[in-house]
């Protein structure tokens, strides 16, 4: 349950922040919708390929792919002038999508009894690949290898899960509250 | 019958895509053919990613592959000025490189029983997937997000055949005409 | 073991370099990391994919991926003004790694059999993956697709191997520092 609460919150928020950046680039309706898409399943597919979960898993996920439609859609029908103004919601999006796929990687790569190094190191790169493969079909060098700031709390995340520090819903959700914060 | 046509179409045509692309970046002969390949592979790749068969199936293509590095030869092979003269034919080989893919992984989504959303992303990814690695490679923003004009004909092959308008193999020769022209 | 002392160099080699370039580009500390893990272990998992082992064989190889961040560690411990005289190791680290990795996917796609044309490619593949996905993070264009001359020494090896000229432990070693020297 978790599971699926974090993969949908990281899901609508890296959709957003994925469909955000295609219209500052005036990528047109699909860059948009591509860019939306990707950025919302890019980290999921990493995380799959690299705990060796197949990667075609993600075509089950009808409602997460729904929300993720939905979610475009909405950035998309958005007025652009109103978008300038929320240009910094990008970033808190991010965030958000950050710290749940980061917690989620580090659960997956902690029930498959990884040792820490690979909890963190899974936590790290589920968190932000979809994050770095937006930004590279965006043309720009990837945010979250420059600003320091958003991958402390993703080796943080690990370290905790890693160290089985939290275990229980509470617990998670309250991790995901602290990193997003 | 009708797959393998395909496959062969739209593998010449992305190998003579990427090898054009990488001559216009003045990358060597090695980038050459590395964008050739993966620009005939990468979309294919992609698609057996999404849809869980194994990537390894396409070193069985034996002659997928030689037909790859022979299109790539003969661009190889072209005088750099008559080059400039058809600069216009690399659009046109991705156009039908797009269209064929598209319709390709379509109708594997198809067969296996996705529902029609991911079908038609299915074809989207599939068909552009190859043109997108071939950018990023030669350090561009990927065409496909920018361009409208290609995405709506990926589109609309996944619509068609999701919606099970196109199953036999006349219809899908149409729609591939009707797509590249 | 012909193996793992190849892929160990690799993975230094690899490590380092992808550090080095993090740190030109003014990476933070976890762009330095994620870059030097990247390029380590790239090529690796690029390879596996396209061979059909899972990729998340990788996460077996603690010796490998400890040495890897030990690596990189020490290539971020040392002083910034040391690191600009020693610029020029990057490429010589980049061509050890290409050589390893070079040989060592010579030797797997030639253990399962697969023909000449696809050994030499899974050479050339498994040998400039990291370093291509080490450049499109650090905003480059791929090196290895402009410098003809790393290229050539992964077709060698591709070559060599696929003919069953150097099956024998002394004559790899051998090869590799030909194609290091």
């Amino acid at each position: 349950m978790t599971w699926e609460v974090l993969s949908m919150i990281g899901t609508v928020a890296f959709a957003i922040s994925g469909a955000f950046i295609a219209m500052e680039e005036e990528y047109d309706i699909f860059g948009v919708y591509i860019l939306g898409i990707v950025t919302a399943f890019g980290g999921g597919a990493i995380r799959n390929l690299l705990i060796g979960v197949p990667v075609s898993a993600l075509w089950e996920q009808g409602i997460f792919f729904n929300l993720a439609l939905l979610s475009i859609t909405i950035v998309f029908l958005f007025p652009s002038n109103l978008l300038k103004h929320w240009q910094r919601w990008g970033n808190f999006f991010d965030a958000i999508g950050l710290a749940a796929f980061a917690i989620q990687g580090a659960i997956y790569a902690s029930n498959m009894g990884h040792p820490l190094s690979a909890v963190i190191v899974a936590a790290v790169l589920t968190g932000s690949g979809g994050g770095i493969i937006r930004d590279l079909l965006a043309g720009r060098k990837p945010l979250v290898l420059k600003a320091e700031i958003y991958a402390v709390w993703a080796v943080l995340a690990g370290l905790v899960i890693g160290l089985g520090m939290a275990n229980k819903a509470v617990e998670l959700y309250g991790l995901f509250a602290v990193i997003t914060a």
